[in-house]
């Protein structure tokens, strides 16, 4: 497939980005550094319009790491909305094994691209390099994600999952930690729960984990004012990964 | 100004949002709800469409706090922009004046509606009332960021200052933690600062604080793995937020 791609008039199958293709791109010179920085082996070959004024470090970087690169002012318009993209990355999608010694983060239906890119950074930015996503989800391969991690996607394990079942049944060992609005255990910064192997379960923006999850592992509520409705997913995921990671 | 909007051919003055205006929207019931529940003294009016199913308890609530409601679909469709978009709130703009014995938030020259929008609503979750926002920064009563606060917008205090100093020189007696990515001291969940009264400040999503804040106050570094860039925005204050406000 990759080798077809390549061979056969290959930028006019470079299209506006779909979910349903096996391939995505970054939008922009830091998420397109990172990806080459990163995950050289997924990448196909990197994209610069001929008004970009650092090519050179750039190139060497690309030299390194055995990418492709090319000058194309035509491709990049096609495949980026926005008119001041110099540099794209086109990559194939890839899978991950979560490690089974290393703590996870397990998303349930996350529904927004903006967030499930954030919190992808948020994950890396506080050590957590171990991502489950249960689907249906926000796609993490759309430009837009890619974009909202900062390239966070190309540094942490991700895997997709059908259910939360099949995760569960596959780590077994970690220690499950639900967080609800309706938790049993309060969140306290000077007594959080203590675990070496752990997972920390989100469910969607708009409806949280429905009650089943109560029965797994856990639950926690992190404290917040009667004035909000809730916290905003990044922000309870922010809260409940910085405050595990914070008491090894 | 308000009764002359009333009186002339009001609805052909009402049109979709702009920043030189003085009045402004929460498109959607839940914003709307939270308007009239929080600060219905700066509501002009609430307008539903004629295909909303729930008018009975919006009805109530909206003779119980003395706002008028009428049902105007043109209207609704004219200044929003989504399809979907059955009730809305048309208010005047607003300014506070902060508290000089609680603790703020300030954020200097923030760039991003949506990031605002949910600042101002982690800010209330974790109890914090008092926002200063140095200018220039995104416009906080853009319905984008009234839809992002979720309401928070009408739940806390807020105001703008075209300097730090400015905001600073009024404000004398809080203890201000400047958040850095070069800060001198390093958040530590165990052995955080404490502080009484303390102002809480954030730089710009971009740039942060330029190093001129290193001499003023306290300057904290959120400890993160060097594989990110930085800690999103919203992150940053959510952490700082829930480590100041915990530790009372």
């Amino acid at each position: 497939m990759r080798n077809e791609w390549k061979n056969n008039n290959p930028d006019q199958q470079i299209k506006p980005y779909k979910k349903e293709v096996d391939y995505s791109y970054t939008l922009g010179a830091f998420p397109t550094y990172e990806l080459i920085k990163a995950n050289p082996k997924v990448v196909r070959k990197v994209i610069v319009h001929s008004g970009y004024t650092d090519i050179e470090n750039l190139e060497k970087l690309c030299n390194e790491k055995k990418v492709t690169i090319e000058q194309n002012d035509k491709l990049i318009a096609k495949i980026s909305d926005k008119e001041n993209c110099y540099v794209a990355g086109v990559f194939d999608k890839f899978s991950d094994d979560l490690r089974k010694d290393r703590p996870h983060i397990a998303l349930v239906n996350p529904s927004n691209m903006g967030n499930l890119g954030t919190i992808l950074r948020t994950a890396v930015g506080f050590g957590i390099y171990d991502m489950a996503i249960i689907l249906p989800g926000a796609d993490i391969f759309n430009p837009k994600t890619v974009r909202s991690s900062m390239g966070a996607l190309f540094r942490i394990n991700h895997h997709l999952y059908q259910s939360f079942d099949e995760y569960h049944k596959q780590f077994k060992d970690h220690e499950i930690f639900t967080f609800m609005l309706n938790g049993k255990k309060t969140l306290d910064i000077k007594d959080s729960p203590k675990a070496n192997l752990y997972s920390l379960v989100f469910g969607n923006e708009a409806t949280g984990l429905d009650d089943s999850f109560l029965k797994i592992g856990t639950s926690i509520f992190i404290p917040q004012s009667p004035d909000v409705d809730s916290l905003n997913l990044t922000i309870a995921v922010g809260i409940g990964a910085y405050t595990f990671t914070s008491r090894k």
